[in-house]
């Protein structure tokens, strides 16, 4: 079995953009309002975007998330964050009915810059426990590209993870749209959430001394932090911290997101197979084709494939077992499935 | 010869850092002051640190800046980092006079944010005219971590862009310490730096189209461009642009700042030889030894010299010849000092 871990709906009916913008002219008044999406335009935009790609690369299964860029957490107040918050998870959750064979969800979180996030409980509850949904998104920065919210291993997220423990979900790590000039948000400000909460996470080791089972999962491969190993392990060990597979790859794993062949294999090779997960981020950042192989940039699935030092072991873990260790509930679904 | 293009006088003497210190208290009120620092301790604290290493790794010279970290452009206002920048300048040229077959200078910039780089113009005359200096370092973050200065192709940077190509000096593009707590400074604020300008000049590229001869050296090995070459080469290729190789690559070069064996390979294949920089960034951001290998993390060279790949033009190109390319000012010295 192929789970992919990083799928975002970007191709979502236009309804659902047309709900945000509606939100502009409530923004002192906000109400939570209907979304304008039949199940027929949900379906349509599926079966011709994500499955269609789905189905030539051969996944089975994609952790499937509000889009990524839209979550906006610095739009608006607190109620505006959480009404499109929960817009797009019921959105999600609506797919993931309609398509359960090859979705399952995975929520955006009602957070706003300034606010705590304990905020954000009872809509991971509900997601999780209503929905089925198996994992969050948590976005490092919600002041999109400011940062000007605590590091996240700041006692400030505390209660959040409190929570994801207790339900025993994991975080994808991913920021938003980035309001800054400077940040471009595919190209830098995504990579930089990356990196720099891999970095928060060698200065305050003590997050997962308090939560040994906190589970972020670093996605586009972990931003810079593979490439620069040797800095992060020397900086750790500046810090007194023993090697980074010991002290921090319990709880922190990355994506294969990465679109380039020697960068897929440096990844593999550095932060090994237990710790990476398979992941195409597909339909997202890149669309185009890579004119030199004439296949899609973000078919990770190809880079792997062409790996020929990983065994047959490796594949399983990296396709499918790491997924289901990181992820328990989908292992949960998953396994119910195969018994029905 | 070996040209190691990044290098800061991180173990200046402490009258240094004690002129930096008296500033605070001047803040209202800024004088140039007068830094007490003489030229015996310069001579030992390069001794001991700096050119002990140099001789231990074979490296013949240095190209030599004030330190990055504490640039701190962010501190004061626009007289503040005048005379702070004046005093770290006036020490790298001290230090290169006496040691001046092992250094040449390259000098900090008065930046201060939210003031226009005309102002830098000035500075940057007086070091190369003057002091004989053959680059600038070009912080694109001078609020230390809170990016609100316009990006580094914006308008806003073009007259201090026309005097580096009317001098036909580069810059290296490198950020200070950061004062926002989601950054550490070595290991994040630094690396996204890097990454963001690449971005930005995706995003922008008619930068190098109004300055062709404009040269940004990328410290870090281009923080997390190389391992995402794809991403950006799906990026560029989004916006219309050929190929990167030749749409920014006459314009960026990336020093070989990535203490990885695995990175310096991926860094080396992807980004051509010809537009690799041998640097180390020693003494700098991690000064520890591996214990894998027993070498000092920023030993770079070791990395070099364990690809068996690379050909002896290679490696020329690499440790010399792409320097004197991208650094005339220094091909002039070391053409004089050869016929002296």
């Amino acid at each position: 079995m192929i789970i992919d871990v990083h799928g975002h709906y970007t191709t979502a009916p236009r309804g659902l953009m047309a709900y945000r913008g509606a939100q502009i002219s409530q923004m002192g008044n906000p109400t939570k309002g209907r979304l304008s999406v039949t199940d027929d335009e949900i379906r349509e935009s599926i079966e011709q975007g994500q499955l269609t790609l789905q189905r030539e690369r051969g996944t089975d299964v994609v952790l499937f998330s509000p889009i990524a860029g839209a979550m906006g957490h610095h739009f608006g107040n607190a109620l505006v964050s959480r009404y499109w918050t929960e817009t797009c998870n019921e959105l999600i959750h609506r797919a993931c009915q309609l398509f359960p064979d090859n979705f399952i969800g995975v929520c955006q979180l009602p957070q706003s810059p300034g606010v705590s996030p304990a905020n954000c409980v009872q809509e991971l509850e509900r997601c999780v426990n209503e929905f089925g949904f198996v994992a969050c998104n948590l976005n490092p920065d919600p002041a999109g590209g400011y940062w000007t919210d605590p590091p996240l291993t700041d006692r400030y997220w505390y209660p959040l993870y409190e929570k994801m423990v207790e339900l025993d979900v994991p975080a994808m790590v991913h920021v938003s749209a980035s309001c800054n000039p400077n940040f471009q948000y595919t190209g830098a400000h995504y990579i930089n959430g990356d990196t720099t909460v891999f970095m928060q996470c060698i200065d305050n080791p003590q997050l997962f001394k308090d939560f040994p089972t906190l589970r972020f999962v670093i996605p586009h491969a972990g931003g810079a932090v593979p490439f620069h190993w040797g800095r992060y392990r020397g900086l750790a060990m500046a810090r007194g911290l023993p090697e980074l597979k010991e002290s921090l790859l319990n709880n922190i794993f990355f994506d294969t997101c990465v679109y380039y062949q020697l960068g897929m294999e440096l990844l593999l090779k550095t932060v090994g197979i237990e710790n990476a997960i398979f992941a195409s981020e597909m339909i997202g950042a890149v669309r185009d084709k890579d004119p030199e192989t004439g296949r899609y940039f973000d078919d990770t699935k190809a880079y792997v494939d062409a790996i020929e030092w990983l065994t047959e072991a490796d594949r399983e873990k990296l396709f499918e077992r790491n997924a289901r260790k990181v992820y328990p509930r989908l292992d949960r679904v998953l396994a119910a499935r195969a018994t029905a």
